[in-house]
């Protein structure tokens, strides 16, 4: 398809160039029937301003960015999903950009991406640390995504990773399991630290012991490290009754390692997830697993970062938890 | 962080600013004294040059987008980043927009986007009819996935269906199923269509009748689709005793449906996906799929593109057939 030009909308609205230009420009001094007569062109021509020279010119594209670790890691498509879902309610369109956690490619998010024709930024970053992270007083607004830190200084949408682990390992010890392992205590950008804090609360409120040789590293959060976890552990001279995976990979390649081995879940194994990916709902078992409210963080995320783009924020930095609900399916309770 | 600025970098180098900018545009008369030098400041702060300013000059912004109808889909999503990787490598960077299929969307796609400061864009349409696809005379390159559809105008890079689809069915002939089902013949952009007529090639080729009854839409091509589809198939006063699912999410949705039925994989109903998604890999039964060569075709698609960009690819149009291989695991052979 060709097309169409400033030129085309003029000729055939019967104006000039520079009418049908202050027109989109929303310039002052143009008669209502002057503006209907370009608006019915620009609409029967299917007609699109060229964004990048008049973003120049207002200062906005109405697009934003989400800088993500992993496009193909299932909860960072579906958060990506629904993100893009949220802002295209607003007319907002959102590019999205996988960094693969390199510290190169988040620092290009923070720095270069902004030469790009966005608005604003949704970065959710495993390797650069939170508290490095300001707006530049240039700078284009940025909303944090991924576990809370203390010294942020930007707007930040999480779930409470240690109130979940807590509930999640809560429900395992709820019934009756005592060997309890967690997998994925070496995750990044504070996830292994900060769910490993609310598994060890629960334990502690339990009264059961610590044992480092049930916490798993599980580091990249993969099926492959999960399958690899849950191998070592049940190579232990006394394996676990039950796992907390600190995410649903995790849990799913622990699953797929205890059928290989010929075990039943949840009867020799309870598993645990967090995220609650569609993957584990349609598993058999389905998997119990923490699931935060996606729809909500991604229109929260979305309309906060709007009102940023617009100056029309609170003054005060937010910090804002997201919901979340313990799914208790068959991996657990059979 | 506060953004370094071109009078930073000036200051350092202590040449005028006008300097620093005939050296970021690489303009005549420099010495490689000055030219050193400011290089050397530029590294030591971390200067990214302003790209919407530099892109609007050079025209170039070595950003490319990618636009797909469904980020949380998993094949759509490690397509995605393995277009980013590929991309990557070769210092693009690729921005993804998330369609939903729908046709405003996947217009603006060829409209609107091209405002945006990027080089050209790789499309995989649902609802755009391919032969209405062209790249304006001023438009940026374009390069569509998805099936081949006669009569496009632009370069392309797909599986072959028809072939690849004979095979996934032929395989579960060769297994001495008579009554396969296909689930997915209602799917959009032509896949449905073309993917039947390689099922039904096979069939013919086997003496086998083709039965209308065993054709199910599963339109959307998600879990839930292709769990409805299996249950309907498996109320049929004669069940199929294999089935080929159009993609892997249909075929995971089948196998859930199945495990509910209490009916053995493959003992009672053997079966076969398409995409070779990971999910399917780690699954109890792992899935029998159709697996394309997403590197290659990342690879492929990006070089091709690039080309086009700097205006070096061949003549005519090209269209790419990807590799792929049939992966044989438990869902047929248990």
């Amino acid at each position: 398809m060709v097309a169409t030009r400033l030129s085309d909308v003029a000729a055939r609205a019967g104006v000039s160039v520079k009418t049908v230009s202050n027109v989109i420009n929303d310039y002052p001094h143009i008669t209502p029937a002057t503006r209907a007569k370009v608006e019915a062109a620009i609409a029967e021509l299917g007609y699109t301003p060229n964004v990048s020279a008049r973003s120049l010119r207002k200062g906005r594209s109405d697009f934003i960015a989400l800088a993500i670790p992993e496009m193909a890691s299932p909860y960072f498509a579906e958060l990506g999903a629904a993100i893009s879902r949220a802002a295209k309610k607003r007319g907002i369109t959102v590019l999205i950009d996988q960094t693969e956690g390199e510290p190169a490619a988040e620092q290009f998010v923070l720095d270069g991406m902004r030469g790009q024709l966005i608005d604003g930024i949704i970065f959710s970053p495993i390797t650069t640390a939170p508290t490095k992270i300001t707006v530049a007083d240039d700078g284009k607004p940025l909303l944090l995504l991924g576990e809370r830190q203390p010294g942020g200084a930007v707007d930040h949408v999480a779930v409470d990773s240690v109130q979940a682990s807590f509930d999640a390992t809560n429900h395992l010890i709820s019934l009756g399991r005592t060997r309890i392992a967690a997998v994925g205590v070496g995750g990044g950008a504070g996830t292994g630290a900060v769910r490993r804090k609310g598994y060890r609360k629960a334990l502690k409120a339990a009264g059961l012991p610590i044992d480092p040789a049930l916490e798993i590293d599980g580091t990249g959060y993969h099926r492959e490290d999960g399958a690899a976890a849950m191998r070592d552990l049940l190579a232990l001279p006394s394996p676990p009754d039950a796992v907390f995976c600190f995410n649903d990979l995790l849990a799913l390649g622990a699953l797929r390692a205890l059928a290989d081995a010929g075990l039943s879940v949840p009867g020799d194994v309870a598993v645990v997830g967090f995220d609650d990916i569609e993957d584990g709902r349609y598993h058999s078992p389905s998997l119990t697993t923490i699931s935060p409210d996606l729809d909500w963080l991604a229109d929260k995320a979305v309309t906060l970062l709007l009102d940023r783009i617009a100056g029309t924020g609170p003054p005060e930095r937010l910090d804002l938890s997201v919901p979340y609900t313990l799914q208790i399916r068959e991996s657990t309770t059979g």
